[in-house]
């Protein structure tokens, strides 16, 4: 794993230049705790953005492909997406609007996404979404079978070029703003679980397994 | 306001069909909602898919348009974009893990971006901006001049050609798997604020405003 990745001419950060990250590891942690990337892809020159799952094995990432699967198919060759994770940490309150910001932590990667055809490699994918989303969960639940496999699509994206961008910490004012009398900083946000909600058909009693009670994504 | 538009080909929703919403209504109340949206672009084949910030409008979008704009400039002309705004309510945990599904409610607005350059137009969207990530934050903060609304970029996207998805509610298990011996059921999820943290400069017992404190995105 490089620590030390170079961004292409496509991946460097050009606005807030200085929040631009290149590491793997840091392109990892923000991969890892979040669970939905947007999928970016072009048809006809329209660009397409589609929310959807993914997961993360090694230096491949690994999405549920239903929208842009259609199209690769039609195309019968790898396919240029942009894959981009973002978290929202917090809603950063300067005293100026013009340096009104927010706290978040994204990664973009760029690449050809290709299909994931063989059943072991979509079962492999489908058991990396669910332990991504809700780690355990896959030991419980009842394992896909060859029919649902058939009508699952899976696309592989190596991460190869890639950037990070990172904002946190207090608002950063212009020094002859500090004078303006107006409360500033930073409003922290994250994504809160709430309590389990049983379907009507679990038994009474039934316990609410560990990965489900106070579900959290940081790490 | 028409209550019920039509998908375009490039709108409807093709997989899980029965998710597909195309009322503004719908549609507006998901945007107003969130506040960060993913821009996709293409450059020479590639395309792109930048996290910021937005406002609506009436039947516009306005975005902080760093990214495209510059790309925008360079074509001299108006840009094809996706802008997609995805809320994410919970897990849902179904017994077969090819149900396990998201209760999520999403936006695709599909359109031609154009810049806004008039410093009256951009200071208006940088209020919108503003307005919608924090109601009452712009009558506290210190206005915009002409040199940072000569920096700051914006595009409008008109709202014309949508879609909205959305889904709620329990798992949906095949009916032979309802005796599959394990819990089923949604974890919510909602992105929460904390309690805000003053910048250092914030002069001692000064209070924090009434918009900062329990702020919540659901209306």
């Amino acid at each position: 794993m490089s620590e030390a990745q170079m961004p292409t001419p496509r991946t460097r950060v050009v606005r807030e230049a200085h929040r631009g990250v290149y590491d793997r590891q840091t392109a990892y942690a923000i991969l890892d705790e979040g669970f939905l990337c947007h999928v970016g892809f072009s048809v006809e020159g329209q660009p397409f953005v589609i929310p959807t799952l993914y997961g993360r094995q090694g230096d491949s990432l690994f999405l549920h492909g239903s929208a842009a699967s259609r199209m690769l198919r039609q195309m019968k060759q790898s396919l240029p997406v942009c894959v981009t994770v973002t978290l929202v940490d917090g809603l950063v309150l300067a005293r100026s609007i013009f340096n009104q910001s927010m706290n978040y932590r994204s990664v973009v990667v760029l690449g050809k996404a290709t299909l994931v055809d063989d059943p072991g490699g979509k079962r492999e994918a489908l058991r990396l979404f669910s332990e991504h989303v809700i780690p355990g969960r896959w030991a419980d639940v009842r394992p896909p079978n060859e029919r649902e496999l058939k009508q699952t699509s899976v696309l592989r994206l190596p991460i190869e070029e890639f950037s990070s961008k990172v904002r946190t910490g207090p608002p950063v004012d212009d020094e002859e703003d500090y004078s303006f009398p107006t409360w500033a900083g930073v409003v922290p946000l994250e994504m809160k679980s709430g309590d389990p909600i049983a379907d009507e058909r679990v038994p009474a009693g039934q316990a609410v397994p560990k990965y489900a009670q106070r579900y959290a994504r940081k790490p």
